[in-house]
């Protein structure tokens, strides 16, 4: 390794190609001569102003353009905005994914769904194994997190050892497996690291955060509380080890546990299979069979715990669950926190779960699985890195790391926070931000991968806000109007209400039209112009009379 | 007083008719024989699925039907949920207003630009002062809230004292005025009271909300440790006593402060005026006055502090404040919290502000101004009432201070949670909710009042998500396609991506009319079958193909 940290002569790229805002999706390059290394590739939630968007997928022409160079996709862990956009950059970037068992796991259920799982290569990687990419070998750390088998990354690249720590929590006594290896970033620190590119997600918050075995305590408490209610939990689909604390607690108490949600289904059917979830005989049982048993023999892990409309949990609170209605007998547990953005819709539920009468509990029932101040600071003493690098938030979280990073000594010079499409290149001596390439949001929407773009977007916005006014007529070779105008709102105002609305409208349509000929006005076989005159002179009266703007929309037929 | 109690011989009706949902207005009916009296009258903030309306404002039918009995609104502070749907109650029931003075001032202003000024009747009353109103006699007593001149209510019915809280907390500690006058709830507690009505916002928190003076506290160690900066901080409007400490600092440390955002001036205005703002001499001035002094000698008060994309704040972080643009050289307090549903927008400002360069301060800033579970106990204890009624907040929060209630003894028969619309009937012996009478939302959309209903919304979301597609063509007398069909789309996709799929409706479309007329089908004038196996035939052929479900909207003009 030595040798080639020394031998660096050409300048090793890291570009950030997901960004570092809400949307949130995690994939960057790394570059060295010939190799290109990709890590993670996650897709984004669309903001509230991305009507009718289902998905955000990064743009990754400048790694479509090097397709050649590119070695592989190595994966932290298996959230959404890490492997989410994986089958969509797949069938542009077709190379190796490599990863841990229950992320590989994961990812495999998505290609299946996808149908590509025969012709994607999937290399399953253990802790302490290094793999080799090109230019660069990448070791995998285990590390904590809310989700099981999570790997922070040692890159070693000819300008020296990269660590980047993936999503991450230290947490010294977790519910599966061993705590994070600790002793790893120390060794790493010892041999030197160039840079640490850290989680950033909790820097604004003091402290340590508290270990996944506390929430088992609560729950504990909890069952003790509620002995003769029917348990509802809900929690996040992937978090396995609650999943494991839920499971450990019923069995205590002698109760059954049904699964509910498709995604929660899947993933604990996973964690089974491969042994990361331990079941003692007859807990879980199909949701049919629960019913066998007495209200206080029932738990039931669900889904919806971010407010989902069309999740499981929803559909319980406001009766359209085909197998459980939640009623008076029932305490509904949120394990979980709103993430940002969904504070609104988690309180809604909440109100629709108290009017059906059943308790609900959402206080100190979940920790996070991201690191707070205390562990970041650790992370960076163990590693002692040249360069710190915040990634993994929005712009305020990256900043608050810079933060932290200064107060352990670090100057400006020394901390990099790089935009989506920078390029942040290490030669011998230095580090700069070199260029800007390429990125950004791709919008999936349905079957669309890319056709919805922010012309389609702002006349969305445009319609929800106002509606539309189609004004359709037919003219003759003449240019006189044969038929119509006829005039039809959608999203306007009621019709019953707008008579005298309409009635004016017809006629500045008219007095347009009249105007327009009687002025001999030249236009296009589509009449554009004529179109136009129409649009602004109804646009600009419905604003008089109404304050809206609707869209309007001229349509002229020639017959 | 005790001599009515006792007479009381026709029930007491208490009718909230504002919602215990996120959209929160507060507007409530007491009834007695022939007497009504109105309890504050807000608006409600729009829903994320209430597309392009602007404002809610409670439905009062049930008022206008018994127009004659009302005597007036008793309002019990000046904040938005409490007073904003005056204007527009006001056209319809025009009866006198009773506040206290900065009430009242932000009312008549609000009147003001509503043209209404004139024509409304406004009674200020002091704090002690007790009100007649048909067979109603109200006290106003004097509390602590975000907003100077906050009121708590006795209302001394026949049947016996209602004490209703307004929106209040407990401070010891007050910048302007006195601490609520805790020994009159005592006393009133001593003298019998026959329910409460208490505010439940915080009933959820533990323990004590801090005093605002606590804020002071912070605002002056950030104003020592920002010293070479120019300071913008952003706050709400109405919180006069926030900006009455930010000044106080201010001057402390010789700096000028200019206010920006029409609400904050107006506001600020009236309290000068009102003498609940005391400004030392020369510390205001103009904001273009404000730039003759250097940076370090500069504070800018704003509105914005929710996000809000057009007030000040997010101009100057976005550039197209005319006069202040954020750059490195600002610090920039968030002395707020976010409402909720506004997490993410106000996120997403704090970020456009970093990226900026200044610094951004939003941790321990801010104090509630309502009651949490101590404050609220401690109401109890003085009050001492039969019934409990929680009112303020989600029904979530309501609950909460049930719970409350029944810690402190009160079992559920005693515990009054009210819908809109439910009447709360009291008799000599019992409570009882009698009947629904109408309530609900009325859409402000522009100008519009009322023409938005709930199939303009769903319109409205459906061209949000997936846009619209209009198809227009022109039949003769004979039913022969004569022109079109002309496919137009908005909010759908890019058209130059979408080439085959149009040609595609072409030939359904086609394929629709010819197979129509060969089986015969006789059709309205309007052609409205015709148009339906259009609509469904695309609309099918559309989802198939995109997975999408754009509103598709057939036209069909006669020539």
């Amino acid at each position: 390794m030595k040798k080639n940290i020394a031998e660096g002569a050409s300048p090793l790229r890291i570009i950030p190609l997901g960004g570092l805002d809400q949307i949130g999706m995690n994939i960057t390059a790394f570059e060295y001569e010939d190799s290109i290394m990709i890590l993670d590739c996650g897709l984004g939630f669309p903001g509230d102003d991305m009507y009718g968007v289902d998905l955000v997928i990064p743009d990754v022409t400048y790694l479509e353009e090097r397709i050649d160079k590119i070695k592989g996709f190595v994966i932290t862990h298996g959230h959404e905005d890490h492997i989410g956009a994986l089958p969509y950059i797949l069938k542009k970037i077709n190379v190796p994914i490599y990863a841990t068992r229950l992320t590989t796991a994961i990812i495999e259920h998505k290609l299946e769904e996808h149908c590509m799982l025969d012709t994607t290569v999937r290399k399953i990687i253990n802790f302490g194994q290094t793999i080799t990419l090109g230019d660069f070998h990448v070791e995998f750390i285990r590390t904590n997190h809310s989700i099981v088998d999570a790997a922070a990354l040692a890159i070693y690249t000819p300008q020296g050892i990269i660590v980047h720590t993936g999503d991450f929590k230290v947490d010294y006594t977790p519910i599966y497996g061993d705590a994070i290896d600790l002793q790893r970033f120390g060794e790493l620190g010892k041999k030197g690291v160039l840079a640490l590119m850290c989680d950033s997600t909790n820097a604004e918050r003091p402290g340590f955060t508290p270990s996944e075995k506390t929430v088992g305590t609560t729950l504990r408490t909890i069952f003790e509380e509620q002995k003769r209610k029917r348990l509802i939990i809900a929690t996040f689909a992937s978090n396995v080890d609650r999943v494991q604390q839920i499971i450990n607690v019923a069995h205590d108490y002698g109760r059954k546990v049904a699964i509910e949600g498709r995604s929660m289904v899947s993933i604990i059917d996973i964690a089974i299979k491969l042994e990361k979830l331990n079941v003692p005989e007859d807990t879980i049982v199909d949701i049919d069979r629960l019913r066998d048993f007495p209200d206080d023999k029932q738990v039931i892990i669900t889904t919806g715990s971010q407010g989902e409309r069309l999740a499981a949990l929803s559909r319980m609170a406001n009766g359209t669950h085909k197998k459980i209605v939640i009623n008076p007998k029932d305490a509904v547990v949120f394990s979980s926190h709103p993430i940002p953005g969904n504070e609104k819709a988690v309180t809604k539920i909440i109100n629709e779960i108290f009017l059906r009468g059943a308790d609900v509990i959402f206080q100190d029932t979940h920790v996070s699985g991201h690191a707070c101040q205390e562990e970041i600071k650790l992370i960076y003493s163990l590693t002692r890195p040249k360069y710190a690098i915040p990634v993994h938030g929005e712009y305020k979280h990256l900043k608050a790391q810079a933060k932290i990073a200064s107060t352990l000594g670090y100057d400006s010079e020394h901390i990099v926070i790089a935009h989506s499409g920078d390029v942040i290149e290490f030669d011998k001596e230095n580090v700069s931000k070199s260029e800007q390439v390429q990125s950004g949001f791709i919008f999936v929407d349905g079957l669309g991968v890319g056709d919805v773009g922010n012309v389609v977007l702002r006349d969305r916005q445009r319609l929800a806000d106002d509606g539309i006014m189609v004004l359709v007529m037919a003219m003759d070779a003449a240019e006189r109007v044969v038929s119509g105008p006829e005039i039809v709102t959608r999203g306007f105002v009621y019709v019953k209400e707008a008579d005298e609305l309409l009635e004016d409208i017809h006629m500045i349509i008219d007095d347009t039209v009249v105007d327009y000929y009687e002025r001999c006005q030249k236009d296009t076989k589509e009449h554009n112009k004529l179109k136009n005159s129409i649009k602004d002179a109804v646009g600009e009266y419905i604003w008089k009379k109404t304050k809206r703007r609707p869209m309007v929309l001229p349509v002229i037929l020639e017959v």
